[in-house]
């Protein structure tokens, strides 16, 4: 056999990640074991069993995944990145004494250093634990999207926008220019998108909801809102405007397939029912809920009845960690109980709300979430040779139910190695705690 | 100064642990930042700052805890250590498909030496995770407390008694002479001792679990039963007694400060009472009782009434992992949704069942779950030093909201360092992993 029957194209990959079991989660949900994921550039080649790749490509460098499932990058659909310097700042208080007398006074100190430096070391827990996408909602994000490029992370980015004076930006009118600008700013960028956050209905009122409705329209980007996150919000938003928080939004005609709602927990048949017509795509953290004491988001009915539901971990002052595969096995357990039900939610659908669903909630699918040619090389490579996941019969179940953030070795986003070994490469990590550390004595010296 | 004044005594110590954060969990919840602990054979001799300690002692060896918590090892209040061997076996099923069409046929193959592999794989994933003493229920429980032994963990273990004949000893007869002879085998075990263990209400006769009450009181070694797990277990003892299952213990005069009762979900609060009236020792199971929907055990409520709570994993097939850290993460969050009150079961209280509640439930209290001189060495070394426990205001907030198995760097057992680093000193992890999944091929080919 000569050079050209082998059909080697010397060079012609970027990176190959080969004999580990491959969980493309396509439509087929196609698995391979041993498989082998071929990237170049940005994108995923081809995916298959490794006799089928490896004799046909010479990549230039070659992942290992022996004794490793490799699958699509998680996707956090919601948090607020920053907030990792309030982790474990207050927590088991009520609601009200716990914004008004802790987070709110600490989040007057911010800063755009610190918003940079907070969301840096989000972006390395979450790049430790296998998140490759988050979506944000904060001050000072034009810190945010600049920490995700600088950690090579996949994001989704917007300021949050309030009828009250910003601490960021000042008066609402600065803030809806200031968002524009980031849209401007971040067009075409191949990691950081921006999209339009007002806060939620009870800080928002119908006319700056309006406002972001339609500046989401014009740049065709996504609309972000807190949406029924409990009881409490429901009975103002009814007090102040005479419906639901999701009636209301449907009275602006702002329920739509680019709104994404975070939380719903709070929602009757009807809410349900316009969320589905609507094509609302819906972001469920379920930690957080259960932290704040929010109350349980009705994800299985909204699953039934259509909906997109992704899943995020919120920020790490209610949760308080960015860890989804904590988060999914927190989710598939809780509905289980609250339904009494143990067929309720199975680890295949939840592992599937972490990566496809929140890559569609996101204006993303086609491109990341599944491990498919042509689409983009977000994948991580989950280490199986561990006790806590010995032995192995299915590994959604153990990527569910027994995996934890420590178990990703390798991290790959946009075809970038990001963190080799559990070290991450694209930022000293000793250097953002430490920051962290700093600013967290000037809040409690 | 000359040598004598120093008071240097020069091997006095085995072991000192340094520079860490040290929670004592004693009665004042005394805390030293940096504090030491200081260890003699199987005790600790002295805890306090560093200072007040190391000029006068000269120890065989030190462990710098610099960036470290250090406390009382985890208690695992009740298990199924083999039980490893199914992780992930079957899961998201209805109970009586996933028992009958998995676990009890997996149940079927079960020998001693796959009890003894999979209890070693428990202990290995247990001391992994920052538990230094579990209480175990299963079949061949002589090679659970062999594999105890050589793991070098402190255990709780007794045979699964029931009506109808075992897999293991067969007629109940023999289960009851097996469980004597255990308990005169490992009298006086400096690590293992010996329980008597009648599965349920529903698989044992009155007779039974008189005979076992009977046994229990006459060794003075605690009784174990799984108790009121479920609402349909209540329908069933009701049926067959005429009284729910915790007034049917009552009634046969059962229900003391020596029973252990596992899970306790579905209570009324006649229950409660006579549980809080008799003292027993309450195990609370949360992320089994959400995978299995068996439902939530009112926690909060039994704990203000006065019971003793303590906290377990379950075993493996519905959890899926023994991971107590994870476990104090669920079972803080699950009770503030279930109430809607973001102030039940605060972080410190959960952290008290893992440790002071399960030592007490045990019959271990005045012996481990607190850092006091003159009790047994059963200590963890938690490194902080990690993005995810970052930046640091509390250290019991880290340990229960964002703490995971992973994060424990060293364990010492009745004074012994059985890991170091990580690394397991008390057995070849690998050879347990690989026989466990020799087992699984056999179990599904």
């Amino acid at each position: 056999m000569t050079e050209t029957d082998k059909q080697v194209i010397t060079g012609d990959l970027d990176l190959l990640i080969t004999n580990g079991l491959v969980l493309t989660l396509d439509d087929e949900d196609r698995r391979f074991k041993p498989g082998a994921v071929a990237i170049r550039g940005s994108e995923i080649v081809t995916v298959g069993p490794p006799e089928s790749i490896l004799p046909l490509h010479c990549p230039a460098r070659t992942i290992d995944a022996s004794g490793c499932v490799v699958l699509p990058g998680l996707i956090n659909a919601h948090t607020h990145a920053a907030m990792t310097l309030f982790r474990g700042l207050a927590d088991d208080l009520p609601l009200m004494d716990w914004l008004q007398n802790h987070i709110f006074p600490a989040e007057q100190k911010l800063t755009e250093e610190w918003v940079y430096w907070g969301t840096l070391l989000a972006c390395a827990e979450m790049i430790l634990s296998g998140t490759t996408t988050f979506c944000d909602m904060y001050l000072f994000e034009h810190k945010v999207a600049e920490a995700a490029k600088t950690a090579g992370i996949r994001a989704l980015v917007g300021e949050v926008l309030y009828d009250f004076p910003s601490p960021h930006y000042g008066p609402i009118e600065n803030g809806l220019r200031f968002t524009e600008s980031l849209i401007e700013e971040w067009q075409g960028d191949p990691l950081v998108r921006i999209a339009v956050e007002p806060h939620a209905l009870y800080t928002c009122s119908s006319s700056l909801l309006g406002k972001c409705h339609d500046m989401a329209l014009r740049h065709q980007v996504p609309l972000i809102v807190h949406l029924s996150e409990n009881e409490s919000e429901v009975t103002e938003v009814l007090a102040a405007y005479g419906s639901r928080p999701v009636e209301h939004l449907e009275n602006l005609g702002i329920l739509s397939s680019q709104l994404i709602a975070d939380h719903c927990v709070a929602l009757d048949m009807h809410d349900m029912e316009l969320l589905a017509r609507r094509e609302v795509q819906v972001v469920h953290n379920p930690e957080s809920n259960m932290k704040l004491a929010s109350g349980i988001a009705p994800v299985p009915r909204l699953l039934e009845m259509g909906v997109n539901v992704a899943l995020g971990t919120d920020g790490c002052a209610s949760n308080n960690d960015l860890d989804m595969l904590d988060e999914m096995d927190s989710c598939a357990k809780l509905h289980k109980v609250t339904t009494l039900d143990p067929t309720a939610l199975p680890a295949s659908k939840v592992l599937r709300m972490a990566t496809r669903n929140g890559a569609r909630a996101l204006g993303l699918e086609g491109k990341v979430g599944r491990i498919v040619p042509g689409m983009l090389a977000d994948i991580i490579v989950v280490d199986f040779h561990k006790p806590h996941l010995t032995p192995l019969y299915e590994p959604v179940s153990h990527l569910v139910y027994a995996a934890r953030g420590a178990d990703v070795r390798h991290s790959i986003i946009h075809g970038r190695l990001v963190m080799e070994d559990r070290r991450i490469l694209t930022m000293d990590v000793a250097e953002v705690m430490e920051r962290a550390r700093s600013y967290a004595r000037i809040l409690r010296p």
